[in-house]
């Protein structure tokens, strides 16, 4: 959630940002039905406030299919079908619509038999995490879903990069929207400690260690080391461990060690869990019980007047109805960049 | 795993802190059978270290028992059963019992469907959380389960408790053993600040707040204030609110803010993922898969030379081979008082 730099920002309808990704996608090999798909979730990304996954995340996503490691044509194919678990492989398709496919087979499964879970190989970067919870759970679904990524986080510890920061989703459907938790294991992103250290500002707690091993809170000095920090220390090292070794095991994909590069980052896996709600004995309960919990969590006692107690996704849908209204906020090198692709 | 003050630590071997237990048990109306298995999950979580959720919880959970709020013969019944997610009715038995007996029934729908889910509402603290990680993962399942908890924690910029630390365990099978990654929510638990601060030591990291609001290492400030650290500030808490949410609404038991002290917290709802990796294609390649990844990870270059960089769980079959040998640490004082219950 990166705002671009308002000196040059520039505001694009959602409409007009679609038809540009249309446009490139075909131009790249995507079939009509796939480059409309595939351009959707790159705008609503963007509408929904991830530019960092979305519009300002295209180009890249254009050149990796560019230079191969995203298949254009490719399609998810079953390995194999256990009771309610299937794995899938993502044939190295595009990692956006391979994880919409899963979302959904996930959920085809949950209408079935109470839950379903989806393990998918040998696919690629999904983009923003959150969006497949969003899927899901605005079709009445709880709904948990991981990735793994390139090695680009020291466990505790230890110096160099070993784990993967791992984005992890659960979402929750509440009045016809949804709560979405979408975060990755690294404090903060590479993305966000750039956007700080170009701004010539401080993170807000420390987000890393420097040169000397000592935690710090300078992006820069971060950057240098690459020794992010996990969320919560040890404990989110571990979880990254445990989100890997599910994802791996339950694929029969690659794991973080076996992803070669951070910078094409392809053939990774994937888990998507849906859990059918809707013929529980106390689904009619559910919408107001939720609503209970978000009230009393509501009612905390703030900080300081300027405190806002947020649960998590509640900004998503004021971002979008602010860019509904006023275009999706782009940087104009960015832009120009993406019309000339 | 905190170890007791080595001036009054006398050692216990594990049978005779079971015959005690078991003893104690049986005089407050559990079954030979019940009392076995319920002293069994005390001594083992005090043999494999977890002091804090074994004999020195102990006492604790006699009292909750005496007072009424563990009803020593209840059990488990089915509310419902939809697909392969069960509901389950705790009704208030004792916690370790229910858990485990739920940790089991999610293992036999997983055996079947590939993947089980139990929910059980109206329970009562099941002690240590990874116990039942331990359990399901040593039958060859990989395993998710969590509880929601009294109010213990604020949310992200705010003053008072209104979320739990809702200790969250992810486990797989490795080796005739496992890997078990067992962590509440709060950086810090109370037990662990409580013991710094009488040993007049400083947390390692901030662990929460002070008067002033600012971040403190000071385990006395905090609790004073109450105010623990969310794991990875807004994202332990996003994570603890998501678990709340989803083991209240798939249960449909209490939700944390319906619990309602923190002194007998009983009624909390639980969840129990069990998921069936036997009958996978790669089933056969996935010990040696998981065991790349932990290579890999001990690959790290560690931060000094006394760093070891360690997997979840691997701590405690060690710590559990030298309590065979030297027998279970034990505060004199402590094991005074339950020879006299």
């Amino acid at each position: 959630m990166i705002m671009p730099d308002n000196s040059k920002t520039i505001f694009i309808s959602p409409q007009q940002m679609k038809s540009e990704f249309v446009r490139i996608l075909k131009n790249l090999g995507f079939t009509n039905e796939k480059a409309e798909k595939c351009a959707e979730i790159f705008t609503i990304n963007s509408l929904e406030g991830v530019y960092s996954h979305g519009v300002n995340r295209f180009p890249r996503f254009v050149k990796n299919t560019k230079d191969g490691y995203v298949v254009p044509d490719a399609i998810p194919t079953l390995i194999q079908q256990t009771g309610s678990l299937e794995q899938w492989n993502g044939n190295l398709g595009p990692g956006p619509l391979n994880a919409s496919f899963a979302t959904d087979r996930s959920v085809e499964i949950a209408q079935k038999n109470g839950i379903g879970l989806v393990a998918l190989a040998n696919t690629n970067h999904w983009m923003r995490a959150g969006t497949y919870g969003w899927q899901a759970a605005r079709k009445g679904f709880v709904f948990i879903c991981w990735t793994n990524t390139c090695q680009n986080m020291p466990t505790w510890g230890a110096k160099d990069p070993r784990l993967g920061n791992n984005p992890f989703v659960i979402a929750v459907p509440y009045k016809n929207e949804a709560i979405v938790l979408d975060f990755a294991m690294s404090q903060f992103s590479y993305g966000k400690m750039e956007t700080f250290r170009n701004e010539g500002k401080q993170l807000p707690f420390p987000g890393g260690f420097n040169q000397d091993s000592e935690l710090t809170t300078d992006p820069a000095a971060i950057l240098e080391t690459w020794r992010v920090l996990p969320v919560g220390y040890w404990k989110g090292a571990g979880l990254s461990l445990l989100l890997d070794i599910m994802a791996t095991i339950l694929s029969g994909g690659l794991s973080t060690h076996q992803i070669e590069s951070c910078t094409s980052e392809y053939g990774v896996s994937q888990i998507f869990i849906a859990i059918n709600i809707k013929n529980l004995q106390n689904f009619p309960a559910i919408d107001n019980s939720i609503q209970m919990i978000i009230e009393d969590l509501q009612d905390s006692i703030p900080e300081n007047d300027s405190t806002r107690i947020r649960y998590p996704g509640e900004s998503v849908l004021k971002i979008k109805e602010l860019n509904l209204k006023k275009g999706i906020p782009v940087d104009k090198n960015i832009w120009e960049g993406i019309l000339a692709l």
